[in-house]
């Protein structure tokens, strides 16, 4: 088990936390937001979308209105930074708490993708999988209002690293780590039906 | 409830999402990591970081041996992405599926906070509230190893968004809003002796 100075910082630079394309890959399809970051007039901008991955590559997409988007299609060089939370880690004194987390960073460029529709089912999956066959696709006019994006990870140009176990140092007392993790409560109905499949796989 | 013809984007720019001081608030102290971006050598540079809201500030700390916080600390313009997902929005159709969020940007200059013990206990009471009482404080070597950081909250500097509800369109069939939440599991001890009260109460 590393030590690990740092004062409740989960993801700070330590070598000894450098993750493997595995780590990556689970933290890519494991969180289902991510923040887009780019440079526009010198400055940094972000923005919180959802994605999903597809092999060697990080599906984006919205609407094909947003200034952002149409800024990074255009080839503006982006980060995509993504984390899960997986506990928080409690030592005997406060300098020596931290958190164990999976974290992914992937620099590149994006580069649009014509077939939209693949994009959307992607992301579907990911997020209620199996929905897509319950519901119509979406129609010519829904997918012209859709910019879809990929990022392709390219070797060199990603960094994955993850913290997992106790405080990891000489202790007095009780120390451990408070697991954390992302639940999905009863669906609400908005209308009336029999609440789908796939929605009641996923709760 | 405003229509959403984004297909399960949950996080575009909307000017009926658009959210005042007391959404931003709730999204900085619900949410335990945000993303911290800048630009190195013009191009965007991006770590997820713990954080705590302290009245108009946005609190960071990590290892002074970072060298992106340095640059950071040295005045490098950034942007903090914060969002929590509140739920996965089931439409009847593909295209209208959707999620609710809250989100938040904050653009700025970080500045060097000369207090760090400050920092360190307002992260800990956040992450652990209560801890701060329990445990012994950091010494003067812990706190030389560490870089404090407060970005301040700028009127026009700091953009935040919600969408809550259904999926606010005409339906045929079931629709939804499955609410997703984070979840501390009972913890896990490391070594032996009574779990803190801060850490029961947190479970």
């Amino acid at each position: 088990m590393p030590s690990h100075p740092d004062p409740l910082v989960a993801l700070t630079r330590k070598p000894d936390r450098a993750g493997d394309r595995e780590v990556l890959d689970s933290v890519l399809d494991e969180a289902r937001v991510g923040t887009l970051s780019t440079v526009v007039d010198r400055l940094p901008w972000s923005v919180p979308m959802l994605f999903a991955r597809d092999g060697d590559d990080i599906l984006l997409h919205g609407s094909s209105g947003a200034g952002l988007l149409r800024h990074i299609a255009a080839g503006a060089p982006v980060a995509f930074t993504v984390f899960v939370l997986d506990g928080i880690v409690i030592a005997d004194t406060l300098f020596n708490h931290s958190a164990n987390y999976r974290s992914a960073v992937v620099r590149g460029t994006c580069v649009k993708v014509d077939d939209s529709r693949h994009v959307l089912e992607m992301m579907s999956d990911k997020m209620i999988p199996g929905r897509v066959a319950e519901v119509p696709a979406a129609t010519a006019k829904e997918i012209a209002a859709t910019i879809t994006l990929r990022l392709p990870i390219v070797d060199g140009q990603w960094l994955a690293k993850a913290r997992t176990g106790g405080p990891g140092v000489d202790v007095d007392g009780w120390t451990g780590v408070v697991p954390v993790r992302t639940v999905f409560d009863e669906p609400i109905g908005y209308s009336d039906g029999e609440v789908p499949e796939s929605v009641r796989r996923l709760v």
